[in-house]
């Protein structure tokens, strides 16, 4: 592309991005569903967590399933004093193999989500791998709903985990599929690894 | 589901998990790209420098494009010792309006992503927006692909941006995209709100 044609087409997109910013006014807590396959669900939202923690909110995590694994992002996350960060999963489902187990563990889990959804000092949630309980009934869909619906207005939720129930993704206010289209797992026999993984 | 059948299933998750588990033994740097419309390829990548960082490792991040953005990620992960963070960017190459100049900037990022892709202490490096960069050609790609290959062994390397172009997907290991199956920009005159977008 010569400057010229490079030009035209730069004055074009940010006309077009300046536009779409201007009629975009509105400020609300959004509902944000982060699901699919492919890796980086999780590591999305504490990333976001992260700006958040940057922009001096109060952050509030409660991760369903992963609590009892190692977790370096726990680790960091924990250091600030405006992070409430409760790891309370046992591990994988598939792991613990005692339903009844899995679904007290859910609800004590829950019981912190709900803390923080009726908490307006708290600005951004991220609820790690809610999806995955929803999906295997541990809690009942519609107590989820009603409690998101009924959060303070100006509340950032992001849930996480393979399978979004179709409901969730109703009310979120964006979702996002992360597609696996290559993973070294299945290529090449490559381990879980410290700073990828885990 | 009834227990037992919740049993016998995560019986054979459990086993077909261990079962991939133990085929996979090798370590090695990976190369990550994280590509697609949708939204936290950024963000997924700096929570795992989030996690690596808790791991103790030497963190490398060039930003491409957004280096001149408000980033409450880049605030807070600037904070650690073991952090080498560049943020370079001009904003938006549409905002710019000046290819000369966007090239410019661009091969000063890459001469900060080509020192920590030489240097064997940095253990884990996130070369944000690349792939913008290279679907622009604002540098050769070439460069890029050698750089990558001949880079420490066990480096593992973050790509991010849309449009990543198949030479980069090919050579990496593990490749993911994002799509956007709903965002409140389109949806619902939603503004970029902190926490969220910065």
């Amino acid at each position: 592309m010569d400057a010229d044609a490079h030009k035209r087409m730069s004055e074009k997109r940010n006309s077009g991005y300046e536009k779409k910013q201007s009629k975009a006014t509105l400020e609300k807590g959004l509902l944000i569903v982060n699901t699919g396959t492919g890796k980086g669900k999780s590591s999305a939202a504490f990333g976001m967590s992260l700006r958040a923690v940057g922009h001096g909110m109060k952050v509030g995590v409660v991760q369903f399933i992963k609590g009892a694994m190692q977790s370096a992002e726990r680790d960091v996350l924990q250091r600030f004093d405006n992070v409430d960060f409760q790891a309370i999963g046992d591990g994988f489902t598939w792991k613990t193999q005692d339903r009844e187990r899995d679904v007290a563990t859910a609800e004590r889990a829950w019981a912190e989500a709900e803390r923080l959804l009726s908490d307006a000092s708290v600005q951004h949630i991220v609820l790690d791998e809610l999806n995955v309980i929803l999906k295997y009934e541990y809690i009942d869909q519609e107590r989820v709903l009603a409690a998101l619906r009924a959060r303070p207005s100006s509340q950032h939720v992001i849930v996480t985990g393979r399978h979004a129930p179709e409901a969730l993704t109703d009310l979120a206010d964006m979702v996002n599929e992360v597609r696996s289209l290559k993973h070294p797992f299945k290529l090449q026999g490559v381990k879980a690894q410290a700073g990828i993984e885990f």
